[in-house]
């Protein structure tokens, strides 16, 4: 098997462990995340050593992402927080996506935005076992998302980039709105938010949302 | 000024600085709860010695509620929570409201409760500076609700013990649904959520949340 075969048969079956759209009503997995961070090459050099590489130990539900054995302390004018997750594998820029409560731990103000939309973010330090980063930007809270492919876009009625709300059911259930669907043929189907936003709403890695189109 | 003219001017007052309906838009005031302890006198003597008094630190906007200075470690199969705060007076039963991430640090699963319906929760270990207590009942996430004045309740068409959804606007905004509504003449008008809920909605303690009447 080429390396293009090896890998378009490592997308589908990560898009099949992914969960699938419900046919009968539509819902959609939810894939929760904590605090965590993206490295770039650089920065990942600076931190652990010319040339290192990550220890994968767990992939996750999108198509070649996963956490790893590292772990960063961030850090910020009133405090710090330790063992935070790097995930794999490392990208063009950092990104450290923290909870809302983390920015009252750290001192630090983050705006929520779309992973990769930096510009304008704040900085953050990174502590590491061979170096520490003073980030110039990269900070924020993640906006919530869903991945899905473009054929589950068009099934549902809805475009890559589009704002839509969710639907959350239950004793503390209720609505998100300015979820942004994000469609490529590469993404697994899964509804992302942090564990600050499923812990508001008893949402657990088992649950399901449905999507509400924007009226 | 006899004692029920002075209870009544602190009523007053305490209804006042609670914050009022916006008359242009119905607007109600949030208050954002962290993880605390409402202490029986009977477990206050146990934690704390025969016949302690609570210290007051800050009054709160509810009439009569006020955090005081003493705290409580909490501890689970799992892990242990330091300095949870106490709000004071005592009650007629003891009562720990924790965030659902509490639940993951202290191994335990709580109910989503009104306060004061304690039949059926579980309980938890507290460990003050004079004792500990191994509560057979108590353990709870407080079901989001909304106190207000009974004129307040018909001004906005609710009533005591109804379920509405609230509205929160912003980029992280939504609804939460199945909000209690508490009416009863001494109560300040403040929609109580828990941090999380506050941190997943981007509301801090200036916010302000309008009804939303179940359909």
């Amino acid at each position: 098997m080429g390396k293009y075969d090896a890998l378009a048969a490592l997308l589908l079956e990560a898009i099949k462990e992914g969960g699938d759209l419900k046919q009968d009503d539509n819902s959609i997995p939810v894939g929760i995340s904590n605090r965590h961070i993206h490295l770039s090459q650089t920065d990942l050099n600076t931190l652990f050593g010319a040339g290192y590489q990550l220890a994968k130990t767990k992939d996750l539900s999108q198509p070649l992402q996963y956490a790893c054995k590292e772990t960063l302390t961030i850090a910020g004018p009133k405090g710090a927080i330790e063992k935070v997750r790097i995930l794999g594998p490392a990208r063009s820029e950092t990104q450290v996506e923290i909870l809302q409560a983390d920015c009252f731990k750290l001192g630090k103000t983050a705006p929520v935005r779309l992973s990769g939309d930096l510009q304008g973010t704040p900085g953050i330090t990174l502590i590491g076992p061979q170096g520490s980063i003073l980030l110039a930007k990269g900070l924020m809270i993640a906006q919530r998302h869903i991945h899905m492919t473009t054929d589950q876009a068009n099934h549902l009625g809805v475009a890559d980039g589009e704002l839509v709300s969710i639907q959350i059911d239950g004793l503390r259930g209720g609505t998100y709105s300015n979820v942004i669907i994000r469609a490529n043929n590469t993404s697994a189907l899964e509804c992302h938010i942090d564990t600050e936003e499923a812990n508001a709403m008893s949402l657990a890695s088992t649950s399901r949302i449905t999507i509400i189109k924007k009226i």
